[in-house]
């Protein structure tokens, strides 16, 4: 189903995609294949298990979870999988995150979930560590990754000088 | 497995068996059958969706887990079942149960976890909770629960009399 | 007053009406009867006490309550009757629903609140817990839930073709 | 039930005797009369109701009460009466206090709980609170709290000698 | 300056006004004589020390303070007055009033603020916690009090049959 | 009283010497002269302001106050003296620093405090925070200040090499 | 590149500017000479250490840092000056600046930032901090910042009059 | 000075190692070459500057960083490479870890840091988030993390069995 993509952005709901799209961009940017899943880890189960299963066998290297509220999408990935799986935590419920957060992170002793910031800031920079990933093998995209710094950097100091 | 049990609690290691154990010893006051199962949403995840997949056929009721850190058991288990799940979020973690509390009550719309209290009093609150289905077409369950309260009350006054 | 509704859906005042709606919308779907109730736990406690006491009387089987700030209303129902009572924080206050949650479901030993998801997402949440409930000695129930499930399986999927 | 008594301090469970006896001593130190109560929102609330309502006629100027957990039982009483109530949170759970805190001081709109310090330094501090409404209309009280006041300022000012 | 006032009602800046203007309206409905004041903890520390020592000789009863951020309005007047000072945390700074009802409420042992709900809630729920203080010693207040919870029981009553 | 020492650590009580005495450690280290005070915002209110009002008077620089649970003492103390004023929060409430924290740091606009860690590494950093301020116009306690660095430096490199 | 101004307000990025700008404001205000730089702790970490080692020897007596999200920047240049730095929290992310003000004030010990209030009123309060250090070697400063106390007391008392 | 390991684990203090010798531990069992580094964001911030940009030239294909308080440590060398940095929150403050985790996990955007859970159940997912980064081009590794799963698994059977 995911063809010969690298990475695999999933998430619980289309609501999500506003923010998850940060990641696609940046996949863009760097030439990364990659590809959307709405799936849901309360709703349908058996068919995130199932992606979570085959993501390795499918030629997958890393796989991003975006989910709010209780936002178990990311562990239940990462239980069915040995790749690397990055959460990002979505401030859709009242409590601005704050609850995505804590049941991404706090993963229990064997199944680690890569957690980033919440919400867009953590969209990009979920897609950012995980060019990090499929860079250890790929000399092109450390080098892209060594440019995007530079280019960033660059940015910072030509919004300094446009305050003079 | 479960056999004609009524209530099956549910727990990812026998660590958190000191807490859980408060809602046994409940059923056990309730005469109601029960059995513990350990299971892993992250360690065991198709044992964990097996079991609740089954639960309904297998007689079970109502189903309680227990879970600390980024609590997902309950989650997962209602995600397999449309049996009540009733959520005990464990202090575990350094975060006081906080981080468990908001991975259990805050599951997003379609598949509730009927969360109670952190830690004992929670395991406790659980198994009353469950008798309380349980009860809904058991008179014998119902009547119990109102002898159970009286006694609270009783010993709420036993204590107060003591005082003076 | 509540005839012969299965479930009840109390709320302090009309203003958490537009949260608490969304229970009734899903009991209209599941064809399951209830009223809406407006008692207060602190402006109204004599009636909130009368309706809890006789509601098992009147035929009711499960309780849902909604309220914001320090959300007594669903632990006070507790304290007056034997039937389960589903706590629905809202986010009324400055604090986002954290007070009431934490007011909701902290209930210390022996009294249960089934505490769910602050908000909209919440109320539904309760409806569908005490659909659960009711389906416990109800097939055509556990039937519609199952159905129900399958729906939301189904959006799902229907979402992630669309995105192709 | 209550005599002559100025204040009631009340309390659901006797394990929260030793933070709420701080203010019991503070009354025997000010010469105010008062009595314990202990009676639970939750497990005995009709026996906290009727004392609530009779509490103005029982010659109860003001009323302690102390909980920890879901802490309804100040706000339950308040909602019984019209006399001052003041509320103690205790650090019972595993919360340590947060979740009691908000369950009193956040009450909604036309009930309010005169919430103080949580545990022990509130216990005191809900006794001086009472002795200065009690103060309102007996100098002799007033004096006392001059009084004491200025021996809490020699108590520094002793203690800062001592560094020396 | 404060006359023959029963309460003053202080706050830090005329920003507060919008939330503490919940209590005079209280005020003016219970007949209850207060003026505002506009006097702050920090910018403003001898005026508001010299109100608070001078309040009791001035007839004062009971003293509202209103505070945002680090709220230390209430505490520095408790400092130097035995009077009942209530507190209301407001909601001005980015931390909800969190930030304002720590600060309040977590008062040490010995000089306590009589703290109420953050925000305008707060606000109404201190002036009737000051009418309560003040009906101690005056029957009509203590008549009007309940008139008015009944009036607050009537109008739930009241909104409850629009429901049908 | 506080003669010609440089800078005056103030705390609300005794009990918290324990974790201030940190900050002397710090400037006997240094050769900076200090005092200790022990003065309290609301139990001797005056005596605080009116140190405060001649810190600067009596050649004081720097002003560290702790205080745990409302700390209003730093915020006081700024309101009295256009003196810095270093807040250290003291962990002794049972919220484990987070409102002396944010009762210090929240400050309105106007005052400022300036915050430092919560507990003994705060008594710590307030005094070497203070030998800073001091040291720009002391050229000798800039060098020591570079010196601590390097020495700071030095032992966490020993650290890594006791390693091997 | 700093010239001769005595304070460097640094942000990680323009986006800042409307909060640190009441940092400028108030320098304007007082007549200190001071600079802004944009130089980011994660984008820019050479540029922001080369930065701080030079503050000292290019006159900066002062630096003031404000930055959200996991706001390393005070912490950064702290590591590289032993001038002294004050860090303001800034409210961009989900977290209302609750993350950015533990990422400030939780220095570990050895290192301080001398922490303000979260966002606007924090860049204000920075700024008036740093005037104190320098007013502590220059008389002129000294005066001016009693004579802006008073005019804030004044303002106070208008507001206050002007109620009436 | 790190030869060819694969992995480096920081920490700023010998007294982080109780915490992080869990993933030197886990790499023991898994067979990866790792090395330990005391090196601190803030009191040597130059040599950890250093480590991180020669770490890549170095033969270091991930970096584990374990930190307490406002934990800079993973930050600050995130950005000066573009290898994956992997975080470990210590509870070693007093706000229980709360602190370094969001210190930790919100990174703004363009750095990110892949964090983990608090405390020692973190440096050991730290440290299997590793492995599953060089199992990308490792087969050996990744049947290796096949197999860890495996006994993870099997471990909660049995301990399920030993139940009975």
């Amino acid at each position: 189903m995911v063809g010969n993509k690298k990475v695999t952005i999933v998430m619980g709901s289309d609501s999500d995609m506003p923010v998850m799209e940060a990641a696609g961009k940046l996949f863009d940017e760097f030439g990364v294949e990659y590809n959307y899943l709405i799936s849901s880890a309360h709703r349908t189960p058996d068919k995130t298990a199932e992606f979570a299963r085959n993501a390795e066998a499918n030629g997958i290297k890393a796989i991003i979870a975006g989910a709010g509220f209780a936002a178990h999408l990311a562990g239940v990935i990462a239980a069915h999988t040995t790749l690397p799986v990055i959460g990002v935590p979505i401030n859709s419920s009242s409590l601005d995150g704050l609850d995505s957060l804590l049941a991404m992170v706090q993963m229990p002793s064997g199944i680690p979930v890569a957690t980033v910031t919440i919400g867009k800031a953590g969209a990009k920079n979920a897609a950012i560590l995980a060019v990090q990933m499929l860079a250890l093998s790929d000399e092109g995209l450390a080098n892209k990754l060594k440019d995007y710094r530079k280019k960033m950097a660059d940015a910072v100091e030509e919004k300094n000088k446009s305050l003079k």
